[in-house]
């Protein structure tokens, strides 16, 4: 634990990856591309899942379980969602195993358990899910239907890293059904939304909401709303996505409903998901060189107390102490550890719980007890203070909320200094190759230049945002007529 | 909705059937052997998950996350797990679909994308976490590692029903690691004690926690501790198992230990689990031929309230009685829903929310706003009463904890009717064929009789009960000595 981080701007890359192994939130498996998300990690992610819980159920929506494998037949049946998912997935053709006369206590594939249609594991599941629907809706009376499924996927990437990019990962993925096209819309947008105010309120990551271009949009959707987050190196990151699907999976699985009038028509769809990836947004947007920094509202962790003492009477004293507060600060429903362990000494607890990004860090020694005070530090800006012992809890609650802001606040302005508009080519890619972050310019709307672009300077149209005004004006790269501008960036 | 459920006493399994389905619970896919977990079903299963996790984190336990996948040859390496569960697993042998020559807008296996290595999808995950463990521990000081994982995992079973045996089905499979025999013992012991628990006081199951024989064991356990419920047929239903593997897994995947000494040894360790046939204990411990029968504590809704009105003015009069009624109920944690919908006649709704288990149902007319009173009846024993409005939160409170204590204890006393001491194999075959419920009787501990037993009767050991007295005797079947009585029933 003593050797330091990678710096950041030494390779970002790999402090990313040393800081997710050393924070303990995960590690590569045995299995190619697959993960272990270890407790600590694990216990963020279950922070992020609650919030969305409670903010899916508040919008209407409740959670289901469908299957985990799709049948062949199901899985092609909507030809632009298949075509997107059929080079990168993983194939169940057999179901049992034999032992393997050639090799003592060795298994092998029993050829004669070979299915009769192969089984797809989900990569997504708008295919189950309507084939599902499809038994549930016959009227307008059915509808909406607004479910949420908790679950794991499989895509089969090639170059994988954690959380970020792995073949088999955890998401939500939101399914519903709409008598109306506007309602779908609606929907849409709205999770969107929520997925903007969860990252901004409790991930403290400043999100820009947007559309995909036709090429990057979610293979099946006829729209895909997007929220991108800007990392610390410059490069964009996809942070959610919610599609309106518009008839198509209502298509391929023939699902109608009779309306009023008893017309029978086509239902509406969309689907939204966020993911672990959340988990790399978090990690990138707000650590340094030190390790993680948390935001107070998903820390597993939000306040650590660590004893200074010599002997056991010093931390008997400091125990008898820091009891009352622990209680009083778990009252007001705080997270607290006190880190009593004499295997380990006050300095390396320290530089263990800033590599965890513990927001809050108590230290109490022989003095603290006699002038009755605790020293309090900060994970954010790492500034230490003594604070009476009568005002720690209100110190504290006012930091966390302090550090929540500041740390949003951090990230949002440096997202500021990183959207910078370009009117020429020459200018885009000094941006791209430079200084980084999104890159606004004129787009004349073509997928050809849109590709053309992205092969000299792998930049991609992250999004149109939503709130951005028409502007018309020239394509950087064509000088064909554009109706305003896009955001291009690097991306994760 | 009109129609009536098949009755228990005419076709027992049917009504299960039936009820999963028109309870909105469950149902069956398009992928064979696997279930759609319906957003009320799933509710209960929520409400499970909650309690079982605040359980398992206040003894001590983590959350955590393991790959879907097990590649063969760690799936091989626990040679009995492996055998035990190699002839119904599902496997994954290649990564990539590819466009059916032959067929226009099909798919098809692309033959060049086969795995050099197959991967098994979880059956269980002691090869991926023990694989695992072996890199997170080398001395005592990493010891004990304590996680629990929430997971989906697959089984692939040739006859399946919903929630009782399927596929794929949820469940959370507790994986620690030990320094001592002793200390894994007692961890193994302590979740029986758990999982017991959780039935009886969430559940109203009762149960009997026993150890299984080493016919019935987990394969790759060296003790298997199990609960055991009994149905309204008389048939068993084991309801979760805590494994206490010994070293066979440390030993496996070579994961040892330095003690203080510096020794190196093999580590110990447990697993354990229970899954969504806990739904399906739940459903036919409680329900009767009018729906379920939710205890309280699990029901997604307590408490619901029927208007019965004519036109709009009535409806207001009432929405407004009830509206502070219901803000009231849900300060104090109990969840309401109010059926104002116009679209169903009350008697529908009676039917409906009897159907769905909810514990406790109010109905407001006329008469009740001029009288100031609420009818309010329970679902357990369908008594009803009018109470005076200001009485009635007291009611409900009251209501909730009967209905949990009454089911349980009509639970208790049926298992206890249906325990019976038998001492000839005649009594042995009368009972299990006739009354049933679990038979009490002297085995002579070994495999062969009592494989010889469910071949005459289909009564298996359920468990040598943890708390059954030591009692010399005579095997009901082979007349060899015998220690004392083991439990015999037929089961799910
Ligand atoms: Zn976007
Ligand atoms: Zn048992």
């Amino acid at each position: 634990m003593s050797k330091k981080l990678t710096k950041r701007s030494e390779d970002y890359s790999k402090w990313y990856n040393e800081l997710v192994v050393r924070a303990d939130l995960a590690e590569n498996s045995g299995v190619r591309g697959c993960m272990v998300i270890k407790p600590y990690g694990y216990a963020i992610w279950e922070k992020m899942q609650a919030e969305l819980d409670r903010m899916f159920k508040e919008t209407g929506h409740e959670n289901a379980y469908f299957p985990l494998f799709v049948p062949k037949s199901l899985f092609e049946a909507e030809e632009k969602n298949a075509e997107g998912f059929a080079k990168e997935c993983a194939i169940v053709t057999h179901y049992r195993l034999k032992n393997d006369p050639d090799k003592e206590g060795k298994l092998m594939v029993d050829p004669e358990a070979k299915l009769e249609e192969e089984l797809i594991v989900r990569p997504t599941s708008e295919a189950i899910i309507w084939n599902t629907y499809k038994n549930w809706i016959q009227s307008y009376r059915d509808l909406p239907i607004k479910i949420n499924q908790w679950a794991n996927v499989v895509r089969w990437e090639m170059r994988t890293r954690l959380f970020l990019r792995t073949a088999e990962f955890l998401w939500q993925e939101g399914h519903t059904a709409h008598a109306t096209k506007d309602e779908a819309v609606e929907e849409a947008e709205q999770m969107m939304d929520v997925y903007a105010e969860f990252a901004e309120r409790f991930m403290a990551v400043p999100v820009i909401k947007g559309l995909k271009t036709e090429s990057e949009r979610f293979a099946g959707a006829v729209e895909t709303y997007c929220i991108e987050a800007l990392m610390q190196d410059g490069k964009a990151l996809q942070a959610g996505t919610s599609h309106f699907l518009g008839q198509n999976f209502a298509k391929a699985f023939d699902v109608k409903y009779a309306g009023k009038d008893g017309k029978q028509d086509y239902v509406w769809a969309t689907s939204w998901g966020v993911s672990t990836r959340l988990m790399g947004a978090l990690i990138m947007t707000h650590s340094d060189d030190n390790g993680l920094v948390l935001p107070p509202k998903l820390a597993p962790i939000q306040v650590v107390i660590v004893p200074i003492y010599k002997g056991d009477d010093q931390l008997d004293a400091i125990s008898e102490k820091v009891q009352p507060l622990i209680k009083e600060l778990r009252t007001r429903g705080i997270s607290v550890k006190f880190d009593d362990r004499d295997t380990h000494k006050p300095g390396w607890k320290f530089n263990e719980y800033e590599l965890k990004g513990v927001p809050v860090r108590l230290a109490v020694g022989k003095r603290d007890i006699e002038n009755n005070t605790f020293e309090v530090a900060r994970r954010d800006t790492l500034e230490k203070e003594v604070v009476p012992a009568d005002e720690v809890v209100a110190k504290i609650e006012g930091l966390l909320e302090d550090i929540q802001d500041t740390i949003f606040n951090k990230a949002l302005d440096y997202r500021k200094d990183h959207i910078t508009e370009v009117n020429t080519f020459d200018e885009f890619k000094e941006i791209i190759d430079g200084k980084g972050g999104f890159v606004a310019a004129h787009w004349d709307g073509t997928a050809e230049t849109e590709e053309k672009i992205k092969e000299l300077t792998k930049a991609t149209i992250r999004c149109i945002p939503i709130d951005f005004d028409e502007e018309p004006g020239t394509c950087v790269y064509s000088g064909n007529p554009s109706k305003g501008r896009a955001l291009f960036a690097k991306a994760y």
